[in-house]
């Protein structure tokens, strides 16, 4: 798609509306088939609260989690959004088209991840309540992390199409790793993470532009719009103990979670600062080090926020990562787009892939670690969840576990990744020519860009 | 007011700290005579827990409604404060005006509602606790959507006017549609959107310039102000859920009020994006729309938030509020400056009018159709508070009170806006010329518009 | 350090990654022995729960605290990094510096404070759960108020030492204001304020630069960088209420801190925008105003929070700090620079300082004041923690302890900032000559500064 007079036809007039349009109805459709309000967000609470002897309002899930799923939510929508309008012409596609997957991804998450999760077999209904708020905004971090790989060398369409494949597969990858390797991963390490950044430089790697540097000129960034991507990164790092905490058990699984990532992430930005400093030639810091490689923490952490990682393991993990994240955007960038053909824009591959294998991993040595004496008895099997049809497994089986968890998230994200690769290589989705990447005006309406004066002069 | 010379004295200064003292002072002296703390915000809690049997301090209802006040002063104070930024040259005005008259309105508002709402009869003093700072933020949103008709158009001594009868108006419509009428209203379509919409676009056709094309050089966005617009629309979008679950029913109601809006927007975006895309030549996106008609969702879903909507109603709504509020921009705007006269710089009519009144119909159908069945008993009771004085009303009639709340929002509406419109006529004000709108420098010390460089070169 | 020549060499590259590693090297280790989880954050919770006959999670003081703690976080991290940004060419650094050091300074804070106040003498180990968290977030709110003073005219390096002494400073004299006077300070108007800018002011006393003037062109701001300021002015407006009721008493006590900090901040807002309207010729605005004073209301009701102050006792306080800090940005700060010889980039002693000692001031009076016939016996108290050794204390001795506090804060701040000046002092922490303060070429990678239009036409 190098050749712009015969392929690239940017025109997505009749495209995108069209999916917009029988996507939102197929919703429609399917919500009105499946969706209902689970016995928490129904008005029959009243009477399930009297069945089940629960004593006051305060102990409906909402009150447990809404505060959490706030945070998740601007994680999603300003946090992602505003990160990657680091782009000196490119930030109402960073901040608009990530409004645009992640409001249709929530409402397909809903969907799929109910009918693995929250399917009332009683009467064949999805259930919903603010759990699965959570987990839909979850899912699409995942596509969001993807769509970091491409930006700026993508259509809408493309992006919508690549977040149907991509939370569909989320769904199932996430009941294999969470429900039948019984895998715990509170904060997405494996499941968001590792699947989201793999899944997005596979179709980036499939999507390899040879000629990319024909639009050099615009992928970079201009002062203002550096300030603007530092509303993302603080509003991601502020928020991160709430979405490792926000689906962790009530009491003191979620209270743990905040605590881990609150160290994690703390410990990273001093080693990123460290870092940055130090490969340059005269100590100057680089923008990209610190709106990116500040958070590798929060995403190492995931796995294990809500375990007894302690406060010191914490810190440990949060300063490897700010130093591998940082090395990661000085030397293996480049090395990733030169040698294996990756153009990664935002560097995912810094801050999402390999930080969250690093919590995979964590993940799956602390829970080898764990011991009753740490745990206590109750607090194991309530950590672990060794109830049911897995009240016999030990902490050693359950990081086996874990660490097959991360096998299948690469594995699903590499192997989905490369298939909707070459769905999205059709020459039919309105994607930019070389020369028109990472410029706005493509897709948008854009009035005028400097803010000249007019009327008066200039005052110094 | 069009000739700069005899009638256009944008000195606001005698006028402005005049207004802002003489006001503050009265509010001192108000909440002296009239305002204490209600029995859960006042020390005697622990006296007040014991008499009634609260076990705990969490059901004090500051930790059922804290979390969601945070988000509506949010979604006040930065939501629409940068939503209004969008202009090249008014952001100072978007974002401090908007921030003056919300500072202001509480104060009044928790005075007027308390008056209405929370007056302990025995001893003649108004009770406050953390829902009414809630609903006076409420009551500010009525006055903050009405300066977005006039945005830019007038001076801050004139916002201050407007936002004194604004409240004023806006408790007396509340208490008779929410008291008197018995109708229910959780996320105000009617009692603040349509309310503050058409109070707005009264005012600006009772102020209307024929001349206005003269700044007409000033009424559009630039690059980096659509990107600061985009900060207010986010956090609007996002808190939404709280916004209409803020003052709901305890328990399944915030809960489902919550999950409701979150919906309804989702699917308001989907269909936002593919009508604008549609109605532009080349497809592309206009950042208006994004920026705006997203929301559009959320007015409309206000009154039914709280009811058994189902997850695919909510969807619905949304769905057709998108396409209608993104379709006003594109045709109706224009015809209602041309036609009717009215100019509304910020499109309200298309964000807040026409989807409030679908709300408030949305609400009356909704409400029409509740049943035993569906509801449950006592959830049916609970849902409309069908007890006291009301215990014997039921659904259908019900709807009849819905509908009959809306004409009531829109009578206050039209009618306050044209008197206040009258008022504000008056050439005492200190409002700008025609050629001087949208131009922050007739307010503002303003020092330097561009980032110029000054000691080295700039680095490409 | 005036010659740029002979000692300003702003290479930070061995010294900013040293000072990174060692410390954070140091944090892990001093948290490794002595930091872990307390017994609401640890998983024997649940054993703990059982014994204490604590009936459901919900009671985890994680629900009654997190909300609180999150806006405190936005307060720290985008609301002082944003307010700081107001600057043209410095905003990378006072949004990325402020990052730094607040991400020290927690980990630092969670030992000192823990030392203090969570230490378990059984096991001597500092016991954490959310409220440590939050005193770490205030702890560094100190250091960042002190950073407003030196903005623009001090390396990273001099910026984490002066974090490093600040908040062992900081946990010093809180525990002898808290704990040894037994003073109360829900707010931290003596603790955070009053210490934070007396230290500032002290340390910019001591590094004082007669030729500042050299870089007077880039003390000043742009447009948009005025509009990245207001994000930082309305978070901390907004979510003050949850700084001051963060670590108010369960029930009541965060109820009343809420809302007498919603009132005085309204009524600060009025008297600003009175005062900078009035000393304007043409009654403009001025911004600088508008960003700080607003705030100064929140600083000044901090310590008498949690007190009986009634809604119209906030509104006063809020009314007189409005006027008061804006009439120091207006005369009081150009006396300070040219009589006192003290530098304040951000005006600290008018928005912190200053309404920082008002604070002190009226929480002495409103506990002097305290009767039991207003606050009831057992609210007098709880208020006032009259138990244990101060079982015996009345309110208007208490009246002369919360006086005491103030001097002590006070006598911190000065003394230490002095101390800390001349440590800073020294020529080997690569602060920036006086031509290149205020300019973040100096310690960032700048690409591009102007967004220029680089391929196609300007479109208007």
């Amino acid at each position: 798609c190098s050749d712009p007079q015969e392929f690239s036809n940017t025109n997505v007039r009749w495209r995108l509306p069209a999916v917009c349009f029988v996507w939102q109805l197929s919703m429609i459709i399917l919500f009105g088939v499946f969706v209902r309000y689970n016995e928490e967000s129904d008005t029959h609470w009243v009477d399930y609260r009297k069945g089940n002897n629960i004593t006051s309002d305060i102990e409906n899930d909402f009150y447990f989690r809404y505060p959490s799923f706030q945070d998740v939510h601007v994680m999603i929508f300003v946090g992602f959004g505003f990160l990657m309008t680091f782009l000196k012409r490119y930030s109402f596609g960073a901040v608009g088209f990530n409004f645009l997957i992640a409001a249709f991804g929530i409402q397909w998450a809903l969907l799929m991840q109910g009918w693995f999760h929250s399917l009332d077999y009683t009467d064949g209904k999805i259930k919903i309540g603010v759990e699965n708020l959570i987990n839909a905004d979850f899912c699409v971090a995942g596509c969001l992390i993807a769509y970091g790989a491409v930006l700026g060398k993508v259509s809408p369409v493309q992006l919508l199409v690549m977040t149907l494949f991509g939370i569909t597969l989320f769904a199932v990858e996430e009941y294999i790793i969470l429900n039948v390797l019984h895998a715990k991963d509170a904060g997405g390490s494996m499941v968001i993470h590792t699947f989201g950044a793999y899944y997005g430089l596979s179709i980036s790697w499939v999507l390899y532009r040879p000629n990319l540097d024909k639009s050099k000129h615009l992928n970079g960034s201009v002062y203002h719009s550096d300030v603007f991507a530092m509303i993302g990164t603080l509003f991601l790092w502020m928020f991160w103990p709430s979405f490792n905490s926000a689906i962790a058990d009530h009491g003191d699984g979620q209270h743990r979670a905040a605590i881990n990532t609150y160290l994690a992430l703390a410990s990273t930005v001093l080693t990123t600062v460290a870092i940055s400093s130090l490969f340059e030639k005269t100590g100057k810091l680089d923008m990209v080090h610190i709106q990116n490689s500040t958070l590798a923490g929060g995403v190492a952490v995931g796995t294990a926020a809500e375990f007894m990682l302690s406060p010191y393991g914490s810190l440990i993990v949060g300063f490897f990562c700010g130093i591998i994240s940082t090395m990661g955007y000085i030397h293996f960038s480049p090395f990733l787009e030169e040698k294996l053909k990756i153009q990664d824009t935002c560097g995912i591959h810094n801050l999402h892939a390999m930080p969250g294998v690093i919590g995979g991993i964590v993940g799956a040595i602390a829970a080898t670690a764990a011991t009753n004496t740490v745990y206590g008895d109750l607090g194991l099997e309530n950590t672990f969840d060794f109830t049911g049809p897995f009240a016999k497994r030990v902490p050693t089986i359950q990081g086996g576990y874990q660490a097959a968890g991360l096998c299948v998230a690469l594995c699903f994200a590499i192997g989905g990744g490369i298939f909707v690769g070459l769905v999205l290589k059709l020459p039919i989705w309105g994607d930019p020519a070389d020369e028109n990447c990472f410029d706005d005006e493509i897709y948008w309406e854009v009035r005028q860009f400097l803010l000249t004066h007019v009327s008066t002069g200039i005052k110094h």
